[in-house]
């Protein structure tokens, strides 16, 4: 008798993203959704207060946490390139996730994860001695964090030389290009906002390990993780679409490792 | 034949309290009610973006431009008392009002009052050192100013004193104690959230000079504008019912001096 | 025959309070006079980039390192109170003493204690709810980390209860009143400047268990630790000094539990 | 009988580039140098008190005052270059010159220039979207401002199209490229140190029109103002030595306009 064997599949969201007197989204709703949160730590959106009531939260509704490490910007929030170095990279990379850790701990729960934010995530997929700064902090914090980073890019590539667990990401709701590459937010095509659209293009990334460029090539992608955006409107329809869309085609919605 | 004259009575609102990519309440449509516009200045909320949309669109729909200055504690939102000299105090305003001023100019408005923000508001209704700091800033920056502040308190006192035109405040959402200071936010009694009880106690805080403390007794009051909250639930209905309570009771909604 | 037991003393400074570009004191002939350093988290002083270069030169030079959470107030130096919640100073400590801690332990060693800043350190001197709150962090975090305050202040009973190792400080160079705290720095008698005077003083302190205060009052005082400060001029030699005249008294200049 | 003309030159340099508890620099020896101090704004360096410091001193010992904007980096003094929109730059540019107006302007003096910092200087050097954005702010604000910029730049010729008065601003202790930009600080031949050279270099690119570039070759410069560094070892004793050496050469430091 041959066994059936489920493919798990990781959802995950950049939750705990307001600061002080600020909300951004619905987090309360998205930590039901998915199974991965990266949780802001200070330096893009989040404070003391609000990382603890998100890692609390978190813990008692079993979502995997990670890390969501940024560039220093809060009026930008975290979005603006920066012209920094490696160095300055892993200092304010090991400060984000250690400080992270510490309430994921007390919380009840652990760190598993780390996800750069925003910009500093868009130049680590492409910059590789930013990339490597990401990874060494990651690794020399704790070595058993994964890393999660966008299916193709220099940041896997640099978590893989640093001996870590690399968790391969794609978006159903952002173009790609050729070259396997996001749209720019700015450009035509970045943006999918159909929860039909985007859970059939969820499913068939998993299912077929890639998808098509706006330019209509086929571009292969390691879909190991899928991000769902919780601060626009709609968000929560458009995972809760996209979460049923993936369980229907039979995978199970899990956190890497779990 | 006896003219009837229309007593104006002022509604003010702090606005424009979002930063960066977070926003706080519906500052279009408190824009709609309201005859006076409190502007964050980037101390506590606000960043230079913000502070020209929202002159902008005050200077477009013709509501009178204040500076909301505040104390240095953006997580906090300025509702934290600091322990700061009048030095300080002063400095700060300067630099707050300033900043304010020139987006007023460039929208084709002009700043016409000062209003302190959060707990800036209330060290300044009691400690009168802090108080000429900010009346002292204000009239330094342009003595054609008006200041904004709590009835029967030190600032008002303070405003005098620098030669200002002063507006005395009240809150028609807010217990007041007996000797004329709020109900802290902390304690029983401090907000009112109905919308009709609220507007009546508007009409009879500017019609009667005064409102009945939560220890009952009558406390006298110079109602020349009452402030409206935009950040909460509900605040657009409640400011329009209240505006629409003072006009039905015959006063005209008009910035002072307008 | 009887052995001699040579008592021994910590000395203590607050290091890494550079931000950026900017830098305060010179660290590095400090840590050749401290045994403990306490080091800025990032929220009145210390980045990132400073917090690495100040752990790993404590490291290198066997300096036992504490962590120095402060609250929010970059531009203050963290030396103005705030009225602000237990619950925001347990978060707000939790996460400094978290982010310093990564740094010390790559550096090769681990963090020894936490020595709360400025404003906090005296708010949490009276306070027994933010000396708790304070307390609890600590001892959450690793209850094995020792908490350093003022000799005889609700943060050291706040310690305790928390059942955490608390090391008693007092400051060679400033004047004590008769209940024990320290003369406020904008009062006649607050600091102290001559060497020779302080390093005599420091000696007996130690040697005494007290000191008389600006009144002439007798203060019993448990000297466990000195504090030395490192940013004003005249810093180092001073240091220099008192470690001197300690060490020709017969002291062993230690860290606490070294 | 043939009058003789002396030919005026402006000695500039960045000052009350502190922040709260942190000094840069020997403001108070370098205003008695130089004629013009362009004055941090708040979003790299400086605060309001060291704003009210800085203007104040430069207004007694009449040095001309110009506002100093910078990208919003504390942590990075500003010199990291950040993918801010002309928008972003437009708002805050005029955000920090009305902040400084004001403070020139009570210190009994006025504000006569602006001259952007660091990055923010660098990119709007190549980069006219972003060196317009300054030019109107300024222009927006007061058609009376001068613009302070690199010689040859495109923020000079955004200037002119916006009908400023434009200085054009050389480096004595900087390396040129042969295109007429400063060779990057990272690299060989950034910075010149030694008093006698850099004094000499400045004589003659104000005589001559130019200076020899890294690679030897001739590059035109109209230098109407030299820019002196504050904030380095041996700062003041180079600028006194610069202005020895242009005083005997037979020119006049004046502030441009005086």
């Amino acid at each position: 008798v041959k066994e059936a064997r489920v493919k798990a599949i990781d959802i995950n969201a950049d939750l705990g993203e307001g600061f002080g007197a600020w909300s951004m989204g619905d987090d309360e709703a998205m930590l039901r959704v998915v199974s991965s949160a990266n949780i802001a730590c200070g330096f893009h959106a989040g404070d003391p207060g609000s990382i603890r009531r998100t890692t609390s939260r978190a813990a008692v509704l079993g979502v995997a946490m990670g890390a969501h490490p940024s560039l220093p910007d809060l009026v930008g929030f975290g979005r603006r390139a920066m012209a920094v170095t490696a160095g300055e990279v892993y200092d304010m990379v090991l400060y984000q996730i250690a400080a992270l850790a510490a309430f994921a701990r007390l919380a009840g729960s652990m760190l598993r994860h780390v996800k750069p934010h925003g910009a500093l995530y868009n130049m680590a997929a492409v910059d590789l001695a930013l990339a490597c700064a990401i990874a060494d902090a990651v690794r020399d914090f704790d070595p058993r964090l994964m890393l999660y980073g966008l299916a193709g890019s220099r940041l896997l590539e640099a978590g893989c030389q640093a001996g870590l667990t690399v968790v391969s990401e794609v978006f159903a709701d952002r173009g790609y290009r050729s070259d396997g590459t996001l749209v720019p937010r700015s450009e035509q095509g970045a943006l999918l906002h159909d929860p039909v659209q985007v859970s059939a293009r969820a499913v068939a990334m998993v299912r077929d390990g890639g998808v098509e460029s706006v330019e209509g090539v086929w571009v292969p992608l390691d879909a190991q993780t899928i991000c769902v955006h919780g601060d626009s409107p709609g968000a929560v329809g458009l995972a809760l679409a996209l979460r049923a869309a993936l369980v229907s085609a039979g995978f199970a919605v899990l956190a890497p490792g779990a």
